[in-house]
């Protein structure tokens, strides 16, 4: 928030300076701020005053300013700055955001920048640009410190002096025979806690933890993650290295997972665009489908009232519990399903643990349904019959809805731990067997099991 | 999937090895796998196998093991080992590790902890432990490397030589004056890049970014992955260093709140244990609450459709579309309070952008309301009353339905958005305003808006 108050003050701010044209002064604010911010900064501005604000910013910063900018205002800025401006910017990038740039760029704007990188790394780009999506490889950036095994400390550091300031990082450095296939790894602290004579080969790691080109970038964020590296090493089919993977964009990635997982979970197809930034219709079309396939699923629910019709007329007091059920067994259902999706994201749970997760969520939903149905019973007697006065209420009937309750939960809880296990075996995404599917299943099995239950115990229906 | 199956085996090869006592085998096994895979690896051990096993590994692998390791396997790991052994593995870790692990044993075991440390280690806990949980201060480890500003580049190199080895991080330096204050920070690639009698004050950042030791974690956490960081420093109320946070730990604390946000969102108390590690009784008292209150909730529901019975008992059919209208209202409440949350979380969405996330939930939910009316429109009429033969459906009850799923749906999303960024602006947690709160709700205004519409325009309800 506080964050949030001080942007805002410096929009002011410039905004005034800028009035007054005095462009020196607004340099010196800039120059104090982090790209990170001062491209949150820039987005406050119309498109001609921030193409003015971005020529202020000096070489580098420019390029790191513009490698945090949305996708749109990148575009935009790329027409405005002239050829030169462009290189500039693209020499200072690291080959990764550049990559990660021009997949969001419209045909002709990614010629004009391919057509102002020099050939080398025109070949890299290419190179990166024909990895899948969502690949380790598309991901990884083919700048890294590569050492050999019979260099000295000292070497090393001579090596990484003379070529690690291209480098995203410096810190892990990768130790390679000569037809680049990956031997060891070392880090610059093992590095300077070494005497400047000792070889490399003597301490580095051998026993490298890699991902492939091909593996899904979820993997190797988690990899990162679970071991506490800094970047990956990534191979290509043969075991050479062709690239690493840095924290910071396993960090992106991994809250980009996070939040495809959240949108899964609650009836969405993933978008990839910031809230503010989605349009009304692409929100739509990421609504729409799953609300019209649950809507058409939950008519099924309906057919199974409607043949029930006549029971109801005959005791309608019955209909007043519906929305409990439904409600009470469809949130049974998501709670149990969410807890096993998430711990599978996080990989706590895999499907060797099926039957104990099953075992598990059969007892909670065991204690839960008779707590519930506990001060459901109470609740309906004291509160809905005695206090209201509702005398179509009779000890059958209130245990008849409480029996339902302990059915319903134990199998919500059952089905909402299983599909999203059993999704994930054959090879579907978990997410999607979340809170409204299992829902739309446990309301129509909640009013089965009810219509079940009370016309076999309650007079009335028989 | 791989990894796992590769576990098993060596878990099983490990078994027969130690069936015949070839310990030397295991060694050479555990010596060439990384600490985290060791710790997944012991925990599928039976307790007094598991100390033997700890007891193969080397000094430091045996405490980057420790760290990695549940707090049910470290109480026991320490109730087995002798002070001798407890004291080396200390020695090993970590100060934040450390803490971590105090914060999880019994008070007996904190004691021979802490007998076990020497007096300044003890101090240095002690000061740790008094930070409020989720606090800054709680999760920063005092061991950083600090330089001072009129130190040369080869003055910084030899002092991370000497006092390096015990940092948990010497890639960022951080440059304070007499009094501890923090005067900048610098990196090791920074002096790498720099000739050895460049001072630190020519090329320090002087425009420092940190944290207070009181700040929230999940703010520094936030503040670590938006700057690309890979330690942020702490300061205390005087603004004197104390300690940093380092990104393994920040990428700790995002999962951990995303896990908590996930669970909020889908009516469960936040469990800190793994699935598989929390019991039964603990994860019914993470479901239960919410559960109860739900089902209250919905009861209120429930006495909408008793205020109705007549109405429902003259047009039985209405009663089938209850539960359809219920789904597709919670669903589209959910969606829109989800997206909203989700976006506060990553810092994209602010209070003062409530008027346009309102004016988009309205349109994006008029148009949602109109095309699912539209579908519903045609599948009533075709399929429920022309292929079914339902003769009870007139155009008018038709129409009564698809305006009513037009009123909620706009509603739905209207509520969806506005309670978390509400509840957030009063100072709640929003992920609690998600899709089972919300669901409720919607769930008896769209009931209301059914009846009422109907009550209007169908004339046999008039």
């Amino acid at each position: 928030m506080e964050m949030d108050e001080m942007l805002e003050e410096l929009v002011e701010t410039i905004k005034e300076h800028y009035e007054k044209r005095e462009f020196q002064q607004i340099k010196t604010i800039l120059g104090e701020l982090n790209p990170a911010d001062i491209a949150v900064l820039l987005e406050e501005f119309p498109e001609n005053q921030r193409l003015l604000l971005f020529r202020l910013l000096p070489k580098e910063e420019a390029a790191d300013t513009f490698v945090e900018l949305d996708p749109d205002t990148q575009e935009t800025l790329i027409h405005g700055i002239t050829d030169t401006e462009l290189r500039e910017v693209l020499d200072e990038l690291y080959l990764d955001d550049t990559v990660d740039i021009i997949e969001e760029m419209p045909a002709t704007l990614v010629k004009r920048i391919l057509r102002n990188t020099d050939a080398e790394t025109r070949k890299s780009i290419n190179a990166l640009l024909k990895y899948p999506e969502d690949s380790a490889g598309s991901l990884m950036t083919p700048e890294f410190v590569d050492l050999k095994k019979d260099m000295s400390v000292e070497d090393a550091f001579k090596r990484i002096r003379r070529t690690g300031v291209d480098k995203e990082t410096i810190y892990t450095c990768y130790v390679t025979d000569a037809q680049r296939h990956l031997l060891g790894v070392t880090t610059v602290k093992e590095l300077l806690l070494h005497d400047y004579d000792d070889l490399i080969e003597e301490f580095m790691e051998t026993n490298v933890i890699y991902v492939n080109t091909l593996d899904d970038q979820e993997v190797a964020a988690q990899q990162l993650s679970k071991y506490n590296f800094l970047a990956l090493p990534v191979v290509d089919m043969e075991e050479r290295l062709v690239g690493i993977i840095t924290i910071d964009d396993a960090i992106d990635v991994m809250q980009e997972e996070n939040t495809e997982d959240i949108q899964k979970m609650n009836a969405m197809l993933p978008t990839e665009k910031t809230y503010l930034k989605t349009s009304v219709f692409e929100t739509w079309k990421s609504r729409f489908p799953w609300l019209l396939l649950l809507m058409v699923s939950a008519t099924f629910t309906g057919s199974i009232i409607t043949a029930f019709e006549d029971k109801l007329a005959a005791l309608t007091i019955l209909t007043a519990f519906i929305p409990m059920l439904m409600d009470t067994g469809g949130n049974s259902g998501g709670q149990a399903s969410v807890t096993v999706i998430r711990a599978m994201s996080l990989g706590e749970v895999n499907f060797k643990d099926y039957f104990r997760v099953v075992w598990k969520e059969l007892r909670v939903g065991f204690i839960c349904g008779v707590s519930l149905a506990a001060v459901n019973f109470l609740k309906i007697w004291f509160i809905d019959k005695l206090a209201f006065q509702n005398d179509e209420i009779t000890l059958i009937i209130d245990l008849a809805i409480c029996l339902t309750l302990i059915v319903e939960i134990v199998f919500a809880k059952f089905i909402g731990c299983s599909l999203p296990m059993l999704a994930k075996k054959i090879g579907f995404d978990p997410a999607v067997m979340s809170s409204p599917f299992i829902t739309t299943i446990v309301d129509a099995v909640s009013l089965l099991v009810f219509f079940g239950i009370s016309s076999a115990v309650i007079p009335q229906l028989r």
